[in-house]
């Protein structure tokens, strides 16, 4: 047994009294607290609770602002520019989507791109915020660099996911969240605990040849983008982490390319970085401002419930709908509790100690 | 020498001649030939002239309709959607594209979903419109199902091609246009007509194994999405094509998913279809609704050339940004002409006898 089983109020509670030791205020440690465990509910372990001691070692050099006066810096009717003023990504990203949520309602669609920010968790937390109000939302944000373009030995773009998601009727929303490389960072992680191999094309060595040595990054490596190599579509991969990488930080204002700031705060920040910090972008579309949201969900269950009965290659493995694996553990963890590995429990207990946080579950 | 050169302008003038005799109004005419010789132009062979006769044949028993009243049927202060009233693609698209940038202009940005229309050329060529108005512009459109979801044997999604095209300053645009599959019908055709083989991950068979068969698609087979199989992040390409075709066509009241219409005339048309016609979708973004647009372009010539001096794996394969292949091979065919393959231009001269252009290049 190399993990411990934790309830989600359990670390909820938890992770509000860490965000509130370092100084953010009540809502904000509530917020950060729920977008951070989302990801830990949702089966995205690399981006919950195991990243809470990253974030405080942010906060210790000042890299994060716990206070942060979060400003639209320019505006028009369906657009904002934001300034994070260098707050928790997992604050300044739901302050930025309800901006444009609240654009969306009033002319359609919102649009907002956000500068000097910092890590904000998973995309698709912020994405399906628009679903309650019967819109498609979408969310991304760029990254420290770990991905090599297509060709490139040198890595020039973070794993910059985009999140996408749109409501349906009777069935479950569609919810599509993802790394825009071959393989997030997160499952590189999980086999460099088991020593094991990757599989071929996910990561490149630092002489820019295909390795399946799972470890390639910390000796210099790289990620692939999605599509692996320029045959399998590698510069498609790499197109889409570079949208993602200008809708957020050079749209904002922020620091893009291989200048995005670092998440372990033991690596110093690139030196002469264009802008400030980290960027995301945001979008709702009203589906009222398309097509009736009745109509529209009634064609959406119809296309979701088309595609899982679509004839599978093998009858034991059924076609899926995005967002059904993540929707299907939310629901386990929730019952059943949330698993964490224990290097990750030894660190909590550790931060607590730091933290002198007495009431904490490790 | 298996192929004829001809110029841009004997191309130009042909293709109008033809939109103009199957009854395209006079401006109509013009817009559908540079629509689809763009892709001549930039090498994206597979769209171009070497349609010209599906156009015509879709015509033949009025799935087109080349006299379209193109209607705005709602519209918010960002959003439209638009009944393409059966019309060519090509001339739908541009109409369209014009109204996401009317709307920028407007409110900072534009959001159009179009359905009743058909196959549009390449999304760049939409997308692209966007670049002198100094904004970002993005295209897609749903298309015939080809491709199979992870999972799945059978053929539910189109290869659903997505374009965004980003102003700069003395650095040429980047212009990204990917179909959300491994690879392009086009470059499986280029192989079909060699008789090679596609590599691995492209393709499957009408078994949904692998296969690297160029020919699988007739007998039954499928495209791979983007990332080809789970293991390299299908299931991220499968999702990208989704999105383009709720986007495009669930949005908009298009057919959708494995009901999208056929491009071969001789292909029946799907039963119970839930929408009609093909679906595309536009949007444009003022980039002075973000940030000032000459502070943007030069931090977007400074993207682009640290992202061009990334150092190369291989000294001899420098790294490109996306949009380089495209614009250089418009420059050589401006200069020296456009190569058709004897086939083509063979079924062109069978074309001009057919719809009696005297005046013909073949």
């Amino acid at each position: 047994m190399n993990e411990y089983v934790f309830t989600y109020e359990q670390l909820y509670q938890y992770t509000i009294d860490v965000f509130t030791t370092i100084g953010c205020r009540g809502q904000d440690a509530h917020t950060a607290a729920a977008v951070l465990l989302s990801a830990d509910l949702r089966g995205i372990d690399s981006h919950g609770i195991a990243r809470l001691t990253g974030y405080v070692r942010l906060w210790e050099p000042s890299r994060v602002n716990t206070t942060p006066q979060i400003n639209i810096t320019h505006e028009t009717p369906s657009t904002a520019v934001v300034d994070g003023d260098a707050g928790l990504g997992l604050v300044v990203a739901p302050a930025a989507m309800n901006i444009a949520i609240e654009k969306a309602r009033n002319v359609g669609t919102g649009w907002v791109s956000v500068s000097n920010s910092n890590h904000f968790g998973i995309a698709g937390y912020h994405a399906m915020m628009a679903l309650d109000h019967d819109m498609i939302g979408i969310a991304m944000t760029n990254a420290s660099a770990l991905v090599a373009p297509t060709f490139s030995l040198e890595r020039m773009l973070g794993t910059n996911p985009i999140a996408v998601a749109i409501p349906a009727g009777n069935e479950p929303p569609f919810v599509a969240d993802m790394a825009t490389t071959t393989a997030a960072n997160g499952k590189l992680e999980i086999l460099q605990r088991k020593n094991a191999d990757t599989p071929h094309g996910w990561v490149q060595d630092r002489a820019g040849q295909p390795t399946t040595d799972a470890h390639a990054l910390k000796s210099g490596g790289s990620l692939l983008p999605l599509g692996s190599d320029r045959d399998h579509g590698s510069h498609k991969g790499y197109a889409l982490g570079s949208i993602v990488d200008i809708f957020s930080a050079v749209l904002s204002g922020g620091s893009y390319g291989p200048w995005a700031p670092p998440f372990p705060a033991y690596v110093p920040m690139p030196e002469n970085m264009p802008g400030k910090g980290l960027g995301h972008f945001f979008g709702a579309m009203r589906i009222d401002a398309f097509r009736k949201a009745g109509e529209f969900k009634t064609h959406m269950d119809n296309w979701i419930s088309r595609f899982r009965q679509a004839i599978p290659s093998d009858p034991q493995q059924k076609v899926l709908i995005p967002g059904d694996p993540e929707r299907e553990m939310e629901a386990l963890r929730r019952a059943q509790g949330i698993p964490i590995v224990l290097s990750v429990v030894e660190e909590l207990r550790q931060l607590s100690e730091k933290l002198k946080i007495i009431n904490h579950p490790f």
